[in-house]
């Protein structure tokens, strides 16, 4: 009710860290989701949608003491009092799901996942608090060839989204590799803060170089800030076996690794497992240009027991500073063989991987591959608002996008809205061309060429040169053939 | 990392209110919103996203004095300590959007928007706790038209979905004429609490019957359990005068209105409001089984200030309790021209549609409309894994959905997988078909047909009548032509 008193507004405002998003981005957004589905639906892998909403204590974050256990999750109590977090990822809400049927499903247990997650951390450029990935997992076989097909797949996947060869490459690494390393030059599991601080350099390689990452490797580094970063304090013996093994990159594993962990047995079948999946990839026709090991991959410290992935797009683009550099990851994931164990006790070995779809419609955007919007018709509204509604059904009934004009403005403005709208075509039916059985078509796009050589906008708008009179009888057919649909 | 320490284990279980929801549902919902999307955009309606959550103060919830604002909205605070609230609908967010970015839009407003809201309330069957709508809205025009494109639109998305004519119906009143005729009776806006009870009995029109409002509109009601509730007291006269009014339903409203609301100019401007939106509709060739006025249908108390709609499906269906009884509403909205100037003080026409995705896909399933899947073809492992990816993959190229078997399991317990994946085809190669170029083809279906004349599952599993053997050559073509796809 209308109320005479002053009162106190809210201010329209986005919270911070989210976004709106309109057309363009959307619809190709929808593009890219439609592309990846229809190629994981091909492999046989079925849809499954989880709610928004896990109990806080199934997500793994253990409720601290703290009223609200917020840190990195959105949480809040339901009205039974219990602490409920919004998912921070698909593969926590995964394992519950898997946990609670895990009677009924077939085994393995193949599931595609798209949907927003949500982060509760401070937003930067380009770092949103709700993102959407899509996530593929194989849960139930400790089989190489399990993974194998995810590799596979994502690189089916990325080239159906118009990506080339040389234009991305899927890197394989493996936890137990890592492990087996660390083992042979003398950081055994129970260093757990030493291997922490070793993990981290290597995850730092592209950032440090290799200067930055032996100095973490010994006895620590200073920033440029004059920041100290404290070092795991290997011998130089050690420290040289590491970075040999980095070194090794996509290189010859076999010979190399030998030398670097003598017969450690963790890294010897770690090694084999390796090998098994690359052997099915090649076998199968993809190469090293697809899918290739490479060591310095590390992907997350607590989460994955076994091969880690990355997916990584190899072309350059320029970053926030102006600067050219190579696009970087867009999918990772592994094998995580204890998530499910977390509820029920008994391991079941699981592997997947997951695409960050923003990051990765960024990138095809900048290379022009998503993004066609079907043209639109505007049916101006000159007096007689029926006929201007069945002038764009029979445009609608034709497979043309087709609007009418529903506001109350006059013609000048029915067609800067037509213009801010971005329509290809105006069609405008006035009282005499009604009588006469005539109508006009508007071509804006052309308007706009014309509209150059024209002093003002105003002059453009009202130009006479890019629109032509049809019959009504022969207007959905004219324009069809101006749209190219013809 | 294992440790031999007992730790206690989350349960695995699906928040309370929350469901999961797998294959087929998945995919028939996907198909309900491309289908309600393309009629739409069609239309010349565009998509936008708001994110899912806005500020508090900007749902139109007043931040109570209580910790948390939890009534009806799942809320919390950020680190910035401000209020967040998940959407319970996408008409506040679309308000907070149009206010915010007022200036740079064309206007009229079209959008649509389709998403998760969130009601923090107690579910109960079919009720849950987040759920999909799909929202078009035309903001910035008081016109008729936009009131009229909206219900011809919904229509045509119900069409479109595979509903018959007389399988719906949009149903069209107005609270203006509610006023008008509230007014009349000597109820006026100032009686807001008799109003209240006056609204709410109407709304139970369906349930109560005449009688039962009839009583609601006088001293008031017991119900069965006997509790009373407070009736609007209103005089034998005007309460005969709204039930008159309900009574005219989608009957004559012209010459019964006038004799129930005189010359209220209220009223007459909502019947003429209300006539304009029918006439429109009428000559696009929109008849009163698909688009009809009925003066009870309310639509919510506070929100519309103009004509509300609802959309119901016709058909019957059985309830819970088994009682046939009609679908009922799948879809609802009208004009709210006050809900943008809650954030600018300016008012902004506005008008919009929501339809309930779930409930309508209730519908169309039982109606079997929905819910086609692709069949899919599993290619055992038996030995050579290679082999097995490569018959796969040939499949999908040539556009068949089909499944490697990625597991360790022998034989007998893939078939069973294959069986439970509801597979239509399985394909077999020994080693020594492989060595004669041969593969063995399993036919699940027709096996099971099959199964119904032999004693137990293992043996229709073993049986070898609906399985034939092919060369590896001619396996593609034939897999297509068994599937119906050559």
């Amino acid at each position: 009710m209308a109320s005479d008193k002053k009162v106190s507004r809210p201010k329209a405002r986005l919270p911070r860290g989210f976004r709106d998003r309109s057309g363009a981005e959307i619809a190709a957004e929808r593009r890219l989701i439609e592309i990846i589905r229809g190629v994981y639906e091909s492999y046989g892998f079925l849809p499954l949608e989880t709610p928004s909403f896990e109990y806080t204590d199934a997500l793994g974050k253990f409720l601290p003491d703290v009223d609200r256990p917020n840190a990195g999750v959105f949480s809040l109590k339901d009205d039974d009092e219990q602490w409920l977090s919004l998912r921070y990822d698909l593969t926590a809400p995964l394992a519950r799901y898997v946990a609670e049927n895990f009677q009924h499903l077939p085994k393995p247990f193949r599931r595609y996942q798209t949907g927003l997650v949500y982060r509760n951390e401070k937003p930067g450029p380009g770092r949103y608090r709700e993102f959407t990935q899509f996530d593929a997992d194989t849960v139930g076989t400790p089989s190489p060839a399990a993974d194998a097909e995810l590799l596979m797949m994502v690189c089916d996947a990325l080239e159906a989204l118009g990506l080339k060869r040389g234009e991305y490459v899927v890197k394989i690494n493996s936890r137990g590799l890592l492990d087996g390393v660390l083992d042979a030059v003398g950081l055994p599991a129970e260093e757990g803060e030493r291997r922490g601080i070793v993990m981290r350099a290597i995850d730092k390689l592209d950032r440090l170089g290799v200067r930055g990452v032996k100095a973490l490797l010994g006895e620590g580094r200073k920033d440029e800030s004059g920041d100290f970063t404290k070092g795991a304090n290997l011998s130089e013996e050690a420290a040289g076996k590491i970075l040999r093994f980095l070194e090794i990159g996509s290189g010859d594993f076999s010979t190399v690794l030998r030398d670097i962990v003598g017969d450690n047995a963790k890294a010897l079948a770690a090694i084999e497992q390796l090998g098994e999946i690359v052997r099915l990839c090649r076998e199968n026709g993809y190469d090293a240009e697809q899918i290739a090991p490479d060591t310095s991959i590390i992907r997350g410290l607590d989460y994955y027991t076994g091969p880690v992935f990355e997916a990584q797009l190899t072309f350059p683009v320029q970053n926030e500073q102006g600067e050219t550099v190579v696009f970087g990851s867009v999918a990772g994931g592994g094998r995580y063989d204890d998530l499910v164990a977390r509820f029920t006790g008994q391991q079941v070995p699981a592997t997947g991987i997951s695409i960050g779809v923003s990051r990765l419609l960024a990138a095809l955007t900048s290379r022009g591959l998503v993004g066609e919007v079907k043209p639109l018709v505007i049916v101006l509204s000159m007096g007689d608002t029926v006929s201007s509604f069945r002038i764009a059904k029979e445009l609608r009934s034709a497979g043309v996008h087709a609007e009418t004009y529903v506001g109350t403005k006059k013609i000048p403005d029915q067609l800067k809205y037509a213009d801010k709208r971005g329509a290809a075509l105006v069609i405008m039916e006035g009282d005499d061309e009604r009588a006469a059985g005539q109508v006009t078509i508007k071509d804006l796009k052309a308007g706009a060429e014309l509209s150059k050589s024209v002093e003002s906008r105003a002059e453009w708008v009202g130009a006479r040169a890019a629109q032509e009179t049809v019959t009504r009888a022969e207007l959905v057919a004219k324009i069809k053939t101006m749209l190219g649909q013809g």
